[in-house]
């Protein structure tokens, strides 16, 4: 086993995510390790300069390790974070590929052949010869354990260049940078970036970019506009060599944009996401929730019970996808529906109304509309949805209206809206 | 206004997707596109030999562009995607860059400012300055309309490279791409590929290939495992000047699978995800369906619910989170409760009569257990899950175990296994 200290000497400040693996290239896949590893990567204070994917054979991988770390083509990097080609299989030949860039042998290493011989034991599979290469090692390198799969990861690399190689399962990979990589780069990082985001509801992208452009000509700190679903992120960015440095910085520049004519659209700061600081705005009050979901049949509970611990206030709901559901499970007026349609204020109201009452929780949230792409009436087309929201203090309604939106896109964004409308309700 | 026949000579065969963004590199954002385009152009028989995510600055763009295009450090591509860096604000800078790359000047293109115009108005939002930078384009260029925003998408380049460029906000480059670059690339391609999935449940992914060996190594057509949730999948690819040339290739090879010894662990072939089938299944039957979810919390029905059409089949259902909610809604009896907990067969087959008792439907799927990363007992650890299905024919349970997974794996695999032994369970 190689320690952290013979691995390199001089500290990681850039780095490169370079995924292998066909299934990303045919499409079948969506690289959401790249997304991970540099939002980790980021944190930590080094900046990721380049994403790459390429096919899974060794010229192609060997060209890639070159152009990022040579610096013959584009700024060098110290790190090539890698992911993919760690399987049992016969094209899986990441690791044989980075051995060699290195000019590193193979060599068995015996713990992790126990472990794998362990893993195959306890999940009552046979293990096939093919897996026994998966604790083949490059001479010198530090191994990662793998705890959710069989193949461990490694680093290995020389005084200035490090290369990581993790496996391509996120749920193998996730687990392995946070309990082995994270701790072993800290070793190797004497820089940190301090990062905020300024969320803004009811402002375009453009048009906070015109009222800010004077604040955005600066580096260090940054500040640089996102348009995101039913909402504009303003990301502010300070680097630093400590953390109260960076944090001030950053903090100087949100009190500029506070300052300025985007501030009356701020509804917040550093929201991972809206259904997060429901549930904890909830939790702070004591109180119990449900949903009745029409146009999003069930995903405002899917994206609620998704955070752990969401059970201390998310009771239930009612998927209230037809219009005898609705009568029968929240007790929806059916003469309101004659009247008004089940697309409408009276119909939201009713069903945010009849969720407090049917499960008998604090707050009921409820969406009825159009998803998309066929419905639609002239008065509510497409893209109209109405959210109910009922609490100790009343009920209210609210008309949206995302136009020319998929469907996909109009359910998140119904989601994203009737839980910060529901937050602003709950607000003092 | 250019036409397509003056944008390139010769067939389009290989490409790269190159994607610009800050917020790609920070991971801020997953990157769907490159996965998104990936699919169309491998469907196109364009092969896709390279991602690659850049800063958003001039220098990194025209590097990316020479090494993709030049042939000098890896095998040139004929066609560039790039995503991103259309928007109105001043750090984009892409559309200026590769105009520049291919030796272009800008040129205000009326039509399109025109319709930018039109389409603050038609939002009632204010035009700001700097939309009028999304109206200029490369001289040359074939221009592709937004439906969906304020950015213009562009083709632009010579007689043996071609540059795409699309916005980066998905629901505004995926409809471009269909509408208006799937088109413009059919006059270049003169080959197809086609491509089928095998799917396979109940075999790992290192056992599939120890049996399926001797048919990997062929590239035309060839064989890949990929590792899913709860499934292992084959994926058969054919290369060839026609589609039913290349069809048969694919189903020579399919039926050396089917009689090989992985053959009985075959559930279907080019499933796009198992409710898709499930919904295709019900419509077929003339059933309806409804869930009863406590650790999905709505999931399934969300997902459901994201196919346009379900209505035809899914009436709705129930979040039954919290037992008083499963006791209430779904009519699970509170001794069984007591004498085996709501982690149970027992609970789970309730839950999925109750389900078709309470809605009237046909078909009820349940599940019941624990999601993680808290809760759990000695006899039924996280990752247990009891999915129960209710049909005419009859009820029945399943105990799922995903051991060592992550609370969004568990619960996203519970949603693949219950619509998949739902679908078995309609079978004939």
């Amino acid at each position: 086993m190689v320690a952290w200290q013979e691995l390199r000497r001089s500290p990681v400040r850039h780095a490169e995510i370079l995924c292998v693996g066909n299934e990303l290239l045919f499409g079948d896949v969506v690289n959401t390790n790249a997304a991970y590893l540099s939002a980790k990567l980021t944190s930590m204070g080094i900046k990721v300069l380049h994403h790459t994917v390429v096919e899974d054979n060794p010229q192609a991988l060997n060209i890639a390790l070159n152009d990022a770390f040579s610096g013959e083509r584009r700024p060098a990097v110290d790190l090539v974070v890698l992911t993919g080609g760690l399987g049992p299989t016969y094209d899986d030949l990441t690791k044989e590929t980075v051995a060699n860039f290195f000019g590193r042998e193979m060599t068995l290493h015996q713990p992790s052949l126990d472990t794998i011989q362990a893993y195959f034991e306890s999940t009552g599979r046979t293990m096939t010869p093919n897996n026994q290469k998966q604790a083949m090692m490059p001479v010198g390198a530090v191994v990662l354990p793998n705890h959710n799969g069989t193949a461990p990861g490694l680093a290995v690399g020389d005084e200035q260049h490090t290369a990581v190689l993790l496996p391509g399962p996120p749920f193998e990979m996730k687990p392995m940078f946070e309990e082995s990589v994270q701790p072993l780069l800290q070793h190797f990082c004497n820089q940190v970036l301090v990062s905020h985001n300024i969320h803004l509801m009811g402002i375009g992208e453009s048009d906070t970019e015109h009222r800010l452009r004077h604040l955005m000509s600066a580096s260090n700190p940054s500040l640089a506009p996102y348009c995101g679903m039913g909402e504009v992120r303003l990301r502010v960015t300070a680097e630093a060599q400590d953390i109260p440095t960076a944090e001030a910085m950053c903090q100087t520049l949100i009190s500029q944009v506070e300052a300025s004519s985007v501030g009356e659209f701020i509804y917040g700061m550093d929201i991972p996401n809206p259904e997060t600081a429901l549930v904890e705005r909830l939790k702070a009050l004591g109180y119990t929730m449900g949903t009745a979901e029409s146009c999003t049949g069930g995903l405002m509970g899917a994206r609620i019970t998704a955070i752990s611990g969401a059970s201390a206030v998310f009771m239930g709901g009612f998927m209230t996808y037809c219009n005898e559901v609705k009568i029968k499970t929240v007790n929806v007026n059916p003469d309101t529906i004659a009247a008004v349609t089940e697309v409408s204020h009276e119909v939201a109201k009713q069903m945010a109304d009849g969720t407090r009452a049917s499960l008998g929780c604090d707050v009921g949230i409820s969406a009825t509309g159009y998803a998309g792409p066929g419905g639609g009436t002239p008065e509510n087309p497409v893209g109209t949805v109405y959210v109910g929201i009922s609490t100790p203090k009343g009920t209210v309604s609210h008309r949206l209206y995302f136009p020319r939106k998929t469907r996909n896109y109009i359910r998140e964004a119904v989601c994203n809206r009737a839980f910060l409308l529901a937050l602003e309700m709950l607000r003092d």
